[in-house]
C-alpha cells in the first residue's frame, strides 16, 4: 500500500509513524488506515482535495498488517513540514484528532534528521546530569521530599538527612508548588542551604532539584530563581504543564530537567493511546527531559519489566544529534530490591526512591547503604550499553 | 466514611473530586479509595503521617458506594489549598498519579468560590463573543479554512467565501501552524484582508479566527500579532500546548480563545480518565476557553447525545464568577442536519462545519442557507437556558 511520491520533497523528510488499528465489524482495515492518514492531516475524506496538494500534505500509509491479536499495523508516513519544527503541532499531528476515535494506538515513531534537530532534546541529557554531579561509573539516587503539607524546615530536614547519606539527587515530591504550607522561595532557600550545609560536612555533591511546575511564566521564574539559588536541576509535570512548556525550558538550557510522568497514564491504554516508550521515552526526550520519572514494575503503578526496559531504551538509543536522557524509574521501588534492579536497568539509570526512603528510621545510613549497593555494583548491570 | 475535619478550614475551601473505581478481585474498595487520597496528596500510604499533617493535607473519602456497573462512586476532598491557586497543579490533585493506575474515572469536580476566582475562566465568555462578532439572538456559525497544504491566497479565498455568506466566525483548521505552504504572517494577513474584504461589502461583521498554537512564547507573539491585525479571537490546541498555555492567554485577555480538543481523547476511556463534561467543560473552561470545539454526536467520532448535551451544561452553568463558555460542536456535522442540532441545543450554542461546507460547490449560498435556518430558529431551541 504505498502512495505517489513526491519527487521534490527527499524520504527523509517525513516523519513514520505506526500505529496499531482495532477494527470493528464491518471496518474495513485499508479504509480506516487511510482515513487516519487523512484525518491526521488535511481533516478531509479521502479524495477531497488535488492531487497535487495530496501529494504535498497529505499522510500515506506506507504498510498495513494483521497482527497475531487480530489489530491491524498501519505505518503512516507525514511530510516533516506538517508540524512546522513546533512541538505541540506533532503532537497533534501524531495523535490530535484520532484520539477522540477508539482503538488507535501509536506504536512507534521515527523522525527525521531535520526535525530532530529542530526540536532539540535534552540540553544536558545523562553526560550533562553526569558532569553536575559529578558522578561516573555507577547509577544514582534521587531521594524525594515530601509529603505535602511539610514546613520548609521540615523539608529542609529531610533534605539534609537524605544529603548527608550521599543521595546524589534530593528533588521535591512533584505535588510541591508554592502552597502557604511550604511556599516556593523559602522552600528553595532552606532546602538549597541544608543540601549545601550536609555536601560541606560530607564533601559531597548532592544536588536539590526543586519542582517549579505553574504557568509558563511561573515556570520560567521559578527556574531562574533556582539557578539563582546555585541549584543545576529542576523537576517539571511535563503534561499537566505541557511539553511545549518543558521544550521551552530545555531551550533556554538554564538547568537540567527531570520530568514527572503526572497525567500521562490518560495517554497509556492498551488499545487506545500512545506507547509508554514513545510517550515517555522518544517523545519526553525530544521534549528536552534530561531525566525521565516513570513507575517502575514491581511498583504501585502497573507496568511491566518488558515496558521499563522499552522506556529506558527510548531515553538512551541513539537519536542522531540529541542527547540521551536517564530513565528514573520510581513509583514505590523497594530498596531492598535497588541491587536488583541495578543490575537489569544498568548504571545508565537513576534509582528514584520516595517513601521507602522516606519510611526508614535510619535515613542518614539508608541513603548510604544504597549508595554503597550502586557504587558495589558501578557498570556491572545488564543493560547493553546503547 | 468522613475523616476528621480540621476547625481551622471552612468546608467551602475543599475541591470535591468524584470518581469511579473499578476493583479488581481482592481490591477492598474502601482502601481504594483511601490510597487513592493520599497518593494524590502526600503520595504515601494511609498512617505514615502525623495527625496533624493528615488533617491539613491529606485528600478525605467523603462518600463511597456501589454503583449499578459494579464500580465505586467515591467522592473524595481535597484542601484547595494543595493546588496553590495554579491550574497544573489542579490537573496533578485530580488525576496526576492516579492516570498511571487503572480503572480510575474522575466523574464530577466542584472548587470553592475562592479557587475558581484565582484560576479565572474565559475573559470575555459567551457574552463577550457576541459583542465580538455583534451576534443576538441566535446561535452562531463558524466555518473552518483547510486544508492544511494550501496557500495563504487559497484559505484567503476560502474565508471571502464564508465571509460573503455571512459566516460568524471562520477559524483554521487547528493543523495549520507555520507551514512553509502557508506561513503564519503572510496567512493571518491575506485572511484577515479577504475577511475584511467581504465584510465591507456585505456590511457584515464575519471574524478571522487564526490558529496560534506554539510554544509559549510563540503563542503570545502569535496572539499579539493577530490583535494587531485586527482579529478578536484566536484558536488553540488546549491540550498539545498544556492548558496552563491556554491560562495564560485568558488571563492576558487579548482576543477570545476557542480551545479544540485534540489530544484530548486519550482523557476520556469509560473506565479510566476524566468524563467528557469535566474535561471539555468545567476544565477547559476554567483554564480559560471562552468557547470549546467538541465532536459532535452523529459525526466521526464516537461522542453521544448524552455526553454532548453535559459537556453543553458545564460551559454554561453558573460557576461563581466564572464566565460561561461558548460549546461549539464539530466534528463532521452534516450540514442538512444543522435545525435538528441547533433545536437540541439551543441558541447559546457555536455551530462548527468544517469538511460540510468545504465540499459545497456553492459555499456562499451554502453558508448563507445556514445562517437564515439559525436566524429562523433563533432563540426556539430546546436547552434550557441555564
Amino acid at each position: 500500500m504505498s502512495g505517489p511520491r513526491g519527487a521534490a520533497e527527499p524520504e527523509t523528510a517525513r516523519i513514520r509513524a505506526t500505529y496499531l488499528l482495532r477494527c470493528g465489524e464491518g471496518d474495513e482495515p485499508e479504509r480506516r488506515a487511510r482515513d487516519l492518514a487523512w484525518e491526521q492531516t488535511v481533516e478531509l475524506p479521502p479524495g477531497s482535495v488535488s492531487a497535487e496538494l495530496e501529494e504535498r500534505a497529505v499522510g500515506r500509509v506506507e504498510e498495513l498488517a494483521e497482527t497475531a491479536d487480530g489489530r491491524w499495523r498501519a505505518r503512516v508516513s507525514y511530510p516533516a513540514a506538517a508540524c512546522a519544527g513546533d512541538l505541540a503541532q506533532l503532537l497533534n499531528l501524531l495523535w490530535g484528532n484520532v484520539s477522540l476515535e477508539r482503538g488507535v494506538r501509536l506504536e512507534r515513531l521515527r523522525l527525521p534528521a531535520g526535525l530532530r534537530a529542530e526540536l532539540g532534546g535534552p540540553a544536558f541529557g545523562i553526560e550533562g546530569v553526569r558532569r553536575a554531579s559529578g558522578v561516573r561509573g555507577r547509577a544514582l539516587l534521587c531521594a524525594a521530599l515530601k509529603p505535602l503539607g511539610s514546613s520548609p524546615g521540615e523539608l529542609a530536614d529531610l533534605a539534609r538527612e537524605f544529603a548527608l547519606g550521599g543521595a546524589d539527587l534530593v528533588k521535591d515530591d512533584h505535588s510541591l508548588a508554592d502552597q502557604p504550607w511550604a511556599p516556593f522561595a523559602d522552600r528553595l532557600r532552606r532546602c538549597r542551604d541544608a543540601v549545601a550545609e550536609a555536601n560541606a560536612r560530607t564533601g559531597g555533591r548532592s544536588l536539590y532539584v526543586p519542582s517549579v511546575s505553574g504557568s509558563p511564566e511561573r515556570i520560567a521564574a521559578r527556574v531562574e530563581a533556582a539557578v539563582e539559588a546555585g541549584c543545576r536541576g529542576v523537576l517539571l509535570n511535563a503534561l499537566p504543564v505541557g511539553l511545549p512548556a518543558l521544550r521551552a525550558e530545555a531551550a533556554r538550557g538554564r538547568a537540567f530537567v527531570l520530568a514527572h510522568p503526572s497525567f500521562a497514564g490518560g495517554f497509556l491504554g492498551p488499545e487506545h493511546g500512545v506507547a509508554p516508550d514513545v510517550l515517555l521515552g522518544t517523545l519526553f526526550r525530544l521534549a528536552g527531559a534530561d531525566g525521565v520519572v516513570y513507575p517502575n514494575a514491581g511498583g504501585r503503578f502497573p507496568f511491566d519489566v518488558e515496558t521499563c526496559r522499552a522506556v529506558n531504551r527510548r531515553l538512551r538509543e541513539p537519536l542522531g544529534g540529541v542527547r540521551r536522557a536517564f530513565p528514573v524509574p520510581g513509583g514505590g521501588i523497594n530498596v531492598e530490591r535497588i541491587p536488583r534492579w541495578a543490575e537489569a536497568y544498568g548504571h545508565q539509570t537513576v534509582f528514584l526512591i520516595g517513601g521507602g526512603l522516606y519510611r526508614q528510621p535510619d535515613r542518614v545510613g539508608g541513603t548510604r547503604r544504597l549508595i554503597d549497593e550502586l557504587e558495589r555494583i558501578g557498570t556491572g548491570g545488564a543493560d547493553p550499553e546503547p
